[in-house]
């Protein structure tokens, strides 16, 4: 085998064949994935109710950051938008883009690393796809994830379920997956404190969903665009005014100080294992309990709260006390951030 | 709006939204899309079955090409990886990575693409994604499309029900699809007579299971590596010889001159609305019947049968008598055709 990836990898020959076999195969190894046939063929669960179904792609640069690369966040993005709207997740697809002369080396390490975090969520990598590109066409790797899941009967979260008086809880700091990926690659001194959160939130979702049922109205993870962004879409799908308080959004001191630097809000920064969660402000206190006990969440905390004066729009209490109005970001802060 | 995509288009932000609505959403809607939420979510047709679910990416260069451009083929791709294990497509995904810079009017007519594409095949496009890479860090635009369908109660097809005795059916000619985009890409000037043979195959899969129940043993699309790398992997997957008469493989003579110019050999050619089907041979003349009925299939003929001497191989008898055994693709022959 050579030590870097060819265009013949991608001939759909011989070589295809191998990459799948020595790269993919071994490390993704499940029976559906086993059969390499065009598509993955599988029953679902009895009585699995309705079927959640995502995408996104990867372009992450630097591919490897402290907490993470490109493959655990492929497999946890895609994880964490079927844990939103509810869902099990259950399968994942993978799609790779590949630059010609990229490291096999690397690529091993990623499919390692795309199998360890579906292993930690309880998902199979089922049905692939590999395409190689030749040398310029593509920033070193590309991978796009789908999912499918399964929505338990009775289980009902989106944002046009937000209600007015709904507590608004975060899991925890924020900041922390953009921060790392920015500092690894403009090589700031400080990097070393800085760790993407880049986890898989299915198990952490599934203990809110069990400690208060009915009572968590919408779920989503805060990433790019950051709490920010994530706070806005939800008021202007709900029609619901959000409140928060500034001082009670959790931020780790190094984002604080590399925000500074850059002169970047941490609001806006990209989280990749981080949620916020509208539920009904009596089940909040069983919520938040839930969410401490699990490690994904053990930071949670209560932000804010939906209603007051400015349906479908987020208002930020400052620590100086200053109310504004939250926006959509205009421009573009961090590229490939994901 | 500008003219162009912006890096800020894939901020997440204000322009990211703009960018879904004005040129995904409006194309592509549905009502599980303009939901516009992390993942969509739906209930399958009652006693649906088992579930197919598949994914490809699609890096093709040029983007247009005569008889399609990345868009239909992004859709018909992942219609038809599902429609080859026997499934009815229902639901696609749909990823774009894109250049920083690539044209909005170009994108608009990919996405049109996409959505007649998925109209044709009875499909909706209900979650996607995209992404924006600086100038040079991919060429122009990347698809991948995932998909779900549902397999029948009572269909099976796949490599491992091939059985000694089987004929084996072609539904057109091959090699059409590559040798449309590499003229496109190369300038040649015959390109005007080759048309890519890009099509949604679920019609005429439906088709041939309903004119003979139990009697489809093995469906593939002949993509990437042509009919000659699926003829060897059916072969290698079955354990059973497959034997082939080249007279017998319809190949349009404009392909087949292109092909004799490049040093082509057209067995190898990719295809993207071809078929290869392995079937009971008591039922070859109901399921061949029902192809040619079938706007795909017009021209769909028998070309060889399982069995023979070599259990596990593809022979091949030329046009001179002589037996060749078929191998896989060693190198590369047409990189970034789909």
């Amino acid at each position: 085998m050579t030590e870097t990836v060819l265009l013949a990898h991608g001939s759909g020959g011989r070589l295809s064949h191998d990459l799948v076999r020595d790269v993919f195969a071994g490390r993704l190894t499940n029976p559906l994935l086993d059969e390499l046939d065009d598509a993955a063929v599988f029953a679902l669960p009895a009585g699995a109710g309705r079927l959640a179904f995502t995408t996104d792609s990867y372009v992450v640069q630097p591919l490897f950051f402290p907490g993470g690369d490109i493959g655990k966040l492929a497999v946890c993005g895609t994880v964490n938008d079927l844990a939103m709207r509810g869902a099990t997740p259950l399968y994942l697809s993978a799609g790779f883009i590949i630059e010609e002369g990229f490291p096999l080396a690397d690529l091993a390490r990623i499919v390692d690393s795309m199998a360890g975090a579906a292993r930690e969520a309880g998902v199979s990598v089922v049905t692939g796809d590999t395409k190689i590109v030749n040398r310029g066409a593509a920033d070193k790797v590309f991978i796009n994830t789908a999912g499918v899941g399964v929505v338990p009967p009775g289980v009902n979260v989106g944002a046009s379920r937000v209600q007015p008086g709904d507590a608004v809880l975060v899991s925890g700091p924020v900041g922390d997956h953009g921060m790392a990926v920015m500092t690894q690659r403009e090589g700031l001194r400080f990097q070393s404190l800085l760790v993407s959160d880049c986890a898989p939130l299915n198990g952490l979702v599934a203990a809110m969903l069990a400690a208060a049922p009915g009572a968590v109205h919408c779920l989503r993870d805060a990433t790019r665009g950051g709490l920010a962004t994530v706070l806005v879409e939800v008021a202007d799908t709900s029609r619901v005014g959000i409140e928060v308080d500034e001082t009670a959004i959790p931020v780790r001191e190094p984002v604080r100080a590399a925000c500074e630097l850059l002169g970047l809000d941490p609001l806006y920064v990209a989280n990749e294992g981080t949620l916020v969660a509208f539920c009904a402000a009596d089940a909040a206190d069983a919520v938040l309990t839930a969410m401490r006990a699990h490690s994904y969440g053990r930071e949670a905390v209560r932000i804010g709260r939906t209603g007051g004066e400015h349906p479908g729009r987020v208002a930020l209490r400052t620590a100086l006390g200053v109310r504004r109005v939250l926006d959509m970001l205009a421009g573009e802060q961090l590229p490939r951030i994901c």
